[in-house]
């Protein structure tokens, strides 16, 4: 039976290609999105086409007991989760405080770091009894600076970050390896920054960005380094790292 | 009329000693903790007999309104807010993963992350009109490193921290001084300390921390550094500040 | 007898401002600058005029023994120290590698790093009989984040933050109050920032940044919270705190 | 003509097991360190015994001139360096201030900070003119946070990581990846650690951090990553990462 990785934002960015490379290394990737049943269906095919395995389920995180069923399920029907991919982003744009709702902060937490402890404390008595299990955590620049209409998003980022911490102090020393991935760059992602800014927006970006569209952070190049993190051996694992455009400048430098 | 110090989080700790600390400058210091009307009152009354002057609100922070509506109050009824300490704690204790229900991690958030951006959704356009005001948020240790048992209480805080960034990026310009304050030790505070640990034990840590009383950090001594931020001249503000006992290790070196 | 308060590197900007409010707070304040005795007498001379105490030294800091020398005379001389403000700058301008010499590079160490270490190794061994002292060091934005054309002032200024990080662990618990203080924007100062600029130019900057010239950091401002932390009661110190004015972006957001 | 890999300080740990994997993988690794001549021989007779390629150097990286005449003649006489390993330590152990001498506090510096300015001076002209390289750069706990008895480690480790940060700031747009990869636990290496401690406690160590063998930093674990981080495609580099045996508490947590 093959391994399990699970995605919990599988679109057609970092999610997407991270469940495809495990796939293609022998894991069943179980992929998980809120909409587009039809993008989900196509992303599996493409892995199936490949000779991988997949399955896609529709998950809206936001929802009471949606991630509890879902890895109840895949643990009963699928295999036993060996990877987790937790990739709900929470980015809503820039937003002045007066803009920026109640319910849209609170969003923000319910995604980016409620979510994830709902993951946590589904999937990490599993993996403790096995002894064994890898939590990879997308995270952002948000993480770690607060900036100017930010407001729900960087504190919902840093509540992540600093619960990857919690959960590594936990689990770490039972065979449990958490990281917290900090994608500090715009993703050249059709789904998030693709829609966000609108198909025509979108290309200028990736045309300014450079010739050979190395100017974003390209999904399927991400997806190499999930992987070797996944597969560091237990006396020298990572708990946190940074990535970005060779082109772009660090956070700390803007 | 005398500039007014709201105080969110007003016990016998730091919350307390920093209102009674304004009110001898010339503040009216406006108290709110959740529950305690009797040691509200005392605390009003040990201001007013130095002939400060004071006011004491119950106030639970997570009810809906009850942020918004006190700060309306406080305008109307008393006067212009110019300094708010958001004093609020979120520490539950060390609790395993397993042991931290869905509540418990909200809750956290409720308080420590969610009460600070509403009472700064409330009270910063009031100060952005006036072009002046200072917002002291007092954090913790778990705002800069998670720790084992400290999901909920890290996840919080370190929201918190991000927030406290995110507004000072909106509001500093503006005139508004954002401070966030890491309380980077335990406080010698009755109220809280005292009433997690027990009187005896507290009376026993109290003891073992120094004869002078001077290994766990002192309120009244915390609270002239939180003045002495809100008087800062706004061409040298200081966003960002630590504190904890001489004898204390700081967070990074335990 | 007036306890000492010894500043290397006491300009026109934060170094000699601080000395003077520690004079004023009744303290003798020992001056030590690199060259420009005439600069140095009238600082004597201007706090004298206002009734308060202080010596003036030239001292090239990164000629052997000119610290350790200086220290011994003070502590034989006048008075025991009681706090040291090591005020040394480092910063050369933004310089590309290949226009970084190894002299440069080295230069920015003895002067931001050597030479606390070397002050540090004078006056803690007396400071620890005493149990009793106060280290204010003036740091910059390139102790905390590295920058294009810093090679030589970040390596320097990380140093310094780590070494201040090290004296705290070994001396805080000895009764030695160590404190970095990063300095995250433009001084206010002639002697330096003014120096580098031109008068011309840095006149036309303090007007860019404001009719009330509070956009550059004032260094008699800076000198208010230099005082305060000197005189945080032992349960309450403070290690890190940074300072920037209210219209600037601090490093982590630019 | 196959790649080049220079390693500098290339003992039996970290050094010697990310030369011997580079040269696995196609690249003529060129190893260097301060003594030994028949370790440095082994070495080099080990990797070419499996079909791989290297030249071993001994190497005074202190001494005037030693680095820029080997990366000159390196070029010259092997071929274009591709990768640079900078894996000098400065551990000197636990060292009150007062037993650190000005020499060994400089010591630290020359051989942290200044060494990999020199190596940095003399490979990035040339990295730049072929638009392609990588300097991976072992660094500590010491850079992240000063603590006791580190004086010289820590100042030294914390101007290395802010010059990483700045050679990045400059190099990285010109398509050199710049890698500050902190290792933060005990490695398994019986030249650094092992000297320090002895072979006898050395081997307690060992015994007590499990059965595995994997409670150390195991070294040749550790150079599967450096050599993922050196083949990471451009859009998606790592600037910095941590690395610590899964058993092992992270710096923040102790």
């Amino acid at each position: 039976m093959k391994p399990v990785c699970l995605v919990i934002g599988a679109g057609a960015g970092i999610g997407g290609n991270v469940g495809k490379r495990f796939a293609r290394e022998g894991y069943h990737a179980v992929l998980c999105r809120r909409t587009d049943q039809e993008g989900l269906d196509t992303l599996v095919g493409a892995i199936e086409s490949e000779g991988a395995s997949a399955s896609g389920f529709l998950l809206n995180a936001i929802e009471a007991d949606s991630i509890e069923d879902r890895v109840a399920a895949v643990e009963t029907e699928i295999g036993p989760i060996e990877v987790v991919v937790y990739n709900l982003g929470a980015q809503i744009g820039d937003r002045a405080l007066a803009d920026t709702t109640d319910k849209a902060f609170e969003m923000g937490w319910r995604l980016a770091t409620f979510g994830l402890f709902r993951v946590a404390s589904s999937v990490c008595p599993r993996m403790e009894e096995r002894r064994k299990g890898t939590i990879l955590v997308t995270s952002a620049t948000a993480a770690v600076r607060g900036n100017k209409g930010q407001h729900s998003h960087a504190a919902a980022m840093g509540g992540r970050r600093m619960l990857c911490q919690s959960l590594n102090a936990e689990f770490a020393p039972k065979g449990i390896h958490v990281a917290h991935i900090i994608i500090d760059g715009a993703v050249d992602a059709p789904d998030t920054l693709g829609r966000m800014l609108g198909p025509e927006k979108f290309q200028e970006l990736r045309e300014a960005r450079g010739l050979e569209h190395d100017g974003l952070l390209l999904p399927e190049k991400v997806a190499n380094t999930y992987f070797h993190i996944s597969q560091q051996h237990r006396s020298a694992w990572t708990h946190e790292i940074d990535m970005r455009p060779f082109s772009d400048l660090p956070w700390w430098n803007h």
